[in-house]
């Protein structure tokens, strides 16, 4: 009995993948996709003759989806497969072949009717069992001229966007699974249109716009005469956008292009030689695929060896990732090996997780929600160009000795940082590894100013009056974070990260206040008083605000808050520097606005400004820790800006970058830098790493800063206000804090918190308490690390709004029914 | 009167580039590479176009340069300019063009021979004052077929090597100064054959073949159908070797590739757009070249403006970068603004460096002899295998989120260090950012594991038993460095790094031992005793060795050194726990062999061994520094196999990379990762940073790993041994080692290291003293940087032996006639 096929008659309705791309695609069936090095280099004779290959042999069922089909109905690939393949397959194989061919969409242009669904049946009744085949051949979008997709879309007024081509790709691809009679294999082809690099409908390059579905590929290469050279950088082009190839086939055209490519591509890919094509029209080709015959079938070898290699690895990777891999914050014994997250690739927000699911092989994208320990910033356009910039620093500079030099990066990056968050008030810039070091640079530059400032380092060689009796000191907040190492944990207060168990010399230098803090609960923007501040007189006015805009206004300077705080702080110092003359406080360190690791907290503005204004006037020299907050990640590029006030040094990494390698700068006043100077190296700051500066991190740092503040790639950028427009939807926001399982809620540029009620061994760091609602998050297709109880997403700052808003109404669906079990 | 024209008549002598490079460019000349996005798209037209546009206005020269021409002599491209260029430039201008054509070697299948040099004059005596201009022609290498220049240097017999091609070429280019009439501007190009990827006479590509020159390129784009693919790719192609794309032009062949491209190359490199080229072979292109004049004005224009951007800012990048950078371990004040080195880019072993002398801009390659602190390991063949890896690692991963989840770069690194350095004793892998960091991880984990072994902290749960009583302390050797976070710094004994003046915070946490050290004086390998070994009765054969091996020699063990160094180690250990019963020393912490910034010392390595032997002994974590020492820097991948122990921990970072981005791995054995393992989170290892495990520095050490172990790949390798063969000459090293002005010369894998010897204020860090040897180096094209009064040279796993021979042999003739002015 014939079964009836599924056909797609309805594109997916219209959603927005400018990023995300939210598909699980099936990894049970080997799914290729066949890329050109040229046009004209003989895709579809080689989708045909390996599609006849499989046939003859593992497969029961083979998809061939040709996305874009130009010059048709004249042209048309899949009818070619459709009407050739059923005669290649041998006499000598009892197959009864089920072939048919559809076009789901075409151009108003198109001449005749788009036919309709077409079968055709060959069968053999040679002797043995016969085995039932079918072959399914499918065009999605067809336009009449032949000409590339980007100009008959834009001639013949059927114009598709790349998200539509994705969504009705990867919905052929998903539904194909039901192709399947159920017995033996399934395999999928897809055929690009031209060149590796040959635009689309909308413009977008080929590799480009199958790149979220990451097929391993068959690059058909070309044997002409230039061939080697348009092999081999499409073979790069690919590259550059993370596809493996699986296997390169080109035709011979007696110019011995593939005995080079066989040794230039040895130990990384297997080279395919075709005999050639015949050129005379009237070929019918029946020889040519007659002596191919045996070529295929190595073609079918080595990719079925590719297919089943990739799944070995892919299967045993959770397995050996548990066995040697240390994983930082990490308990191992809470990590069961089924649990480990086996990610294959990343496209813009989300990556691809690879999942077995009732005995199913998925590919499933996940949004990246903590973007990555909030390093990440790229959506898939910035991605690519990093990609391209990164093979471009490589090249050109590997990594170079920093000191007393000077490369294109690293000064481009310096006039970049210095003119946008170092603007108005910083002049050097201080280059490390990561936030960690970058912190450790400015406690040493901080004290060196404050020593000088202070008599405690005189003269022109900066010498000690009394070394052994000073100790410095910083003042800091309880709930921040500064890094790992540790003089950044010898600035931060007393917690779980800093025991003896974890860092037995930690001392904990500074003196720890604790701040106020601002959240949205019940709708409104409430200001909570840490306990010394309980019984203080506030106003109402004081205390709840109607917007966060309200927090951040300029006018609370005269508040009775900011008396409130004044006093307060002046007191702290007053006492502290009565306690111990041999102590100073030498610095002070903030994470302006949001403490990120301490649990998304947002300090009260005025709080900070207040604390700025009043070391600045005993000359304590202020750091500010954007290490987080910097970059847009709260909307403006410096969250100095949403405080008011201006640090003398600050520290800088994470999403600098973009989100790609790692790099940090500490950034710093002219009078900071001076404290250095003198004619004895001796009083250099002595702090380096040895990629300092190196050109990929300044590279990538120097595109992803002018990315995200050119409103031309950025589109959510306001550009008169120099700020993000509201990524996080207010009425759900709203919504959130309003659920009685959540304590609050803190949404600020990138960034949405939402803390859960929790009491006890619950609440705080190591709580597993939201464990459960994580893994249905998950399944949603949402990647979250909690804090403790403290839930968050997180997006890049060019992130599309309704991305965020379809990930927070998920949020806010798993939260409002989520009853944790202990 | 006409003036001679100088030629080359002989190629230079026979050299060895595999990897260095080694000619001063001029820059004065505006010089550009021609290269085509494939072959057939007219890059000799645009040659001659531009060269037309060019003698038409600026330049009174040009140089036209065709380094590989097949199908010689009825395919000449420089034939084709000499013959067609003085006909296009035209009758309003009042010029006095001599022209020359020669070719420097042809294939002895050349069937007419050579011709001699070619000069013809054209002069117009139109109007007004004659100008003289000259247009230079000249083919470097010539083959009989018309094929790619591989296939014809195979078959006729004249195989090139590449590094022929480039001495000849950079001669061609340096000697080209010379023809100039001393009036006006000089051009040159280079046009290249076949496209971007075609492979040159030894199989080479291109792109490969010339990218030490690093010109700027003119890419001629392919206006054909496909076209926009193959040049978008063959652009990607010469991103990825680093070569900076000053301008496109294509021909119009109505298939609008040109619009596209402009777009898609928006804001990044002009598009320009030539008339369709006649296909008739009986058009002698006269129309055409008049049709395209103000296309190839534009493109005269374009590259004009290009040249002159690009030296303004090579001009500005010494004073800009004294005026906003901040420089590591620098001391601006002792940096003046013309001292400052501007890299403008790197190849293998050496980086170019731009200089203006005797008012010549130049670009000069420099032998990275400080391997830009001690972290380059690529020759040029793996720095373009990097740069292939990084973009591809960055498209496919960027960075993703590593706790709990596993991808291919991180695990496969994990097993590929595993399966290396760490085989025979470590299970597990912790990454980082850099050494530094992956020294704090190291300690952490060491006071873990001695805690638990020693009763300090107790339970599942890990309670400690009387806290604040417990001071946990580090035995480490004088003169060790580990890095300069906080942490790392507090494990090193005291030293210019650690005083109030540069990190207020530093205590040192540690029982400091002074080694005995081995260095080559006199020709001899020398025992050197510290203070408390100076009355020691050592036997003559326990102080002097007649070679290295002999020191590293495990009979040792058995003799009175041995017995001398155990009895001092023991005694200071049972000292340093009588005088406190609250510090423990918990960890031991040494730079395997070689300790590196504190000045290239080799400690005896039986002092090592027994001091490992007796921390085993009382269950002390042993941790390897391998930061400087590892992957193959001292000749073998891991020191631990010249010291024949393992430890318990060791660091990696540098070279692990090969060179190009920080990443660094902290190494430990199962009983290590045992002690955090519990059921509670807080006793997990809680250290990260955001990057941990980035894609792209795992990627890279991959590749790394595997480049330097494989024998294919590294020439250096004794594949039996799993040691690199010396690599500095022994008579050479010897000899320097004589010196009446040496103390002492280390010589060990990668690293000969020579102390000048010098008194009072000139030894030691802050010493200034090598500084005009420094520059009498640097002047030899060779970048050091000196430790104070150490001066080392140091190079990649993989570098050619007579490259290192040629630079110690300049070291050698400097340091023998050195005499430092004070």
């Amino acid at each position: 009995m014939l079964r009836r096929l599924l056909l797609l008659r309805h594109a997916p309705r219209r959603r927005h993948y400018s990023s995300s791309f939210s598909f699980a695609l099936p990894l049970s069936s080997p799914t290729f996709a066949v890329f050109g090095a040229n046009t004209g280099v003989g895709k579809t004779l080689v989708s045909a003759g390996l599609a006849a290959s499989l046939l003859r042999s593992a497969p029961s069922t083979l998809l061939y989806l040709k996305p874009l089909q130009t010059g048709f109905p004249a042209d048309s690939d899949a009818g070619f497969l459709f009407r050739r393949v059923p005669s290649l397959l041998r006499p000598s194989h009892a197959v009864r072949l089920i072939a048919s061919l559809d076009t789901l969409s075409v151009s108003p242009s198109v001449e005749t009717p788009p036919r309709s669904p077409q079968e055709a049946a060959f069968s053999y009744d040679g002797e043995g069992e016969v085995v039932r085949k079918q072959l399914v051949c499918r065009t999605l979008y067809a336009w009449r001229e032949a000409v590339s997709p980007h100009l008959a879309a834009e001639r013949e007024g059927m114009a598709v966007e790349d998200a539509h081509v994705r969504s009705r790709l990867a919905a052929c691809l998903v539904d194909g699974q039901n192709l399947g009679n159920g017995e033996g294999e399934m395999w999928k082809l897809v055929e690009t249109a031209g060149g590796v690099a040959s635009p689309g409908p909308s413009g977008t390059l080929q590799c480009d716009l199958y790149r979220p579905f990451r097929l391993p590929t068959i690059l058909v290469g070309d044997g002409r005469l230039g061939g080697i050279s348009s092999t081999v950088s499409a073979y790069e082009t690919l590259l550059l956008r993370g596809y493996d190839v699986s296997a390169v086939i080109l035709e011979d055209r007696c110019l011995s292009n593939d005995k080079f490519l066989l040794s230039y591509l040895r130990n990384r890919v297997p080279v395919l030689v075709l005999p050639p094509i015949p050129e005379d029209p009237s070929d019918d080709l029946t020889d040519w695929f007659s002596e191919s015959s045996s070529v295929f079938g190595l073609l079918k070898d080595a990719l079925q060896s590719f297919h089943s290699t990739r799944i070995q690895r892919l299967n045993s990777m959770q397995r050996k990732s548990k066995d040697l891999l240390w994983w930082p914050f990490t308990q191992h014994n809470l990590v069961p090996v089924d649990s480990v997250t086996v990610i294959d690739s990343r496209c813009g927000e989300s990556f691809s997780a690879y999942k077995v699911k009732d005995n199913k092989m998925m590919m499933t994208p996940q949004f990246d929600a903590c973007a990555s320990w909030w390093t990440q910033g790229p959506d898939s356009n910035l991605q690519i160009e990093l990609a391209r910039d990164m093979g471009y620093a490589a090249a050109r500079y590997g990594h170079v000795m920093f000191p007393e030099n000077a490369h294109e990066p690293a000064l481009r990056c310096a006039e970049l940082l210095l003119g946008g968050v170092g603007k108005d008030w910083a002049s050097r810039v201080y280059y490390s590894d990561n936030g960690s070091t970058a912190i450790e640079i400015a406690l040493k530059m901080a004290f060196r100013k404050f020593s000088l400032d202070h008599g405690i380092l005189v003269g022109s060689d900066k010498n000690i009056t009394n070394e052994r009796h000073i100790q410095l000191k910083v003042l800091a907040l309880e709930g921040s974070y500064h890094g790992d190492t540790l003089g950044a944990m010898e600035a931060q207060a007393p917690s779980a990260y800093t025991s003896f168990l974890q860092q037995p010399w930690y001392s904990g230098r500074g003196l720890f206040l604790n701040p106020p803090t601002v959240f949205i609960r019940n709708e409104t923007c409430t200001l909570s008083l840490p306990q010394w501040m309980q019984h203080s007189h506030l106003s109402p006015g004081d205390k709840c605000f109607p917007s966060l805009a309200e927090v951040f206004c300029k006018t609370r300077d005269s508040s009775s808050a900011a008396d409130l705080y004044s006093t307060y702080i002046s007191q702290q110092l007053s006492e502290y520097s009565l306690s111990s003359n041999r102590e100073h406080i030498a610095a002070l360190i903030i994470e302006p606005v949001i403490q990120g690791a301490g649990g998304m907290h947002m300090i009260d503005p005025l709080f900070q400004r207040v604390l700025v204004q009043l070391c600045r006037n005993r000359k304590i020299p202020v750091i500010f820790d954007e290490v987080f907050t910097g970059f847009w990640r709260l909307g403006v590029e410096s969250a100095s800006e949403l405080l008011g006030c201006l640090p003398d040094i600050a520290c800088y990494a994470k999403l600098m970058t973009g989100g790609i390698v790692p790099l940090a700068a500490t950034v710093a006043t002219e009078a900071v830098f001076e404290s250095f100077r003198s004619d004895s190296k001796l009083t250099a700051l002595l702090h380096g790493h040895s990629y300092t500066a190196h050109a990929m991190g300044c590279s990538a740092a120097v595109k992803a800063i002018q990315w995200f503040r050119d409103p031309s790639t950025n589109s959510n950028l306001d550009f008169d206000q120099m700020k993000l427009n509201e990524l996080w939807d207010g009425t759900l926001v709203n919504q959130l804090s309003s659920l009685p399982n959540v304590r609050r809620v803190v949404s600020l540029g990138t960034l949405c918190a939402i803390e859960l009620k929790a009491e006890g061994s619950d609440a705080g760091y190591a709580s597993l308490y939201a464990r459960s609602l994580i893994q249905q998050l998950r399944e949603d297709d949402i990647y979250v690390r909690p804090l403790g109880n403290v839930i968050y997403l997180m997006c890049g700052p060019c992130t599309a709004r309704d991305i965020c808003t379809e990930q927070l109404s998920k949020v806010y669906r798993r939260i409002s029914s989520f009853n944790p079990v202990h």
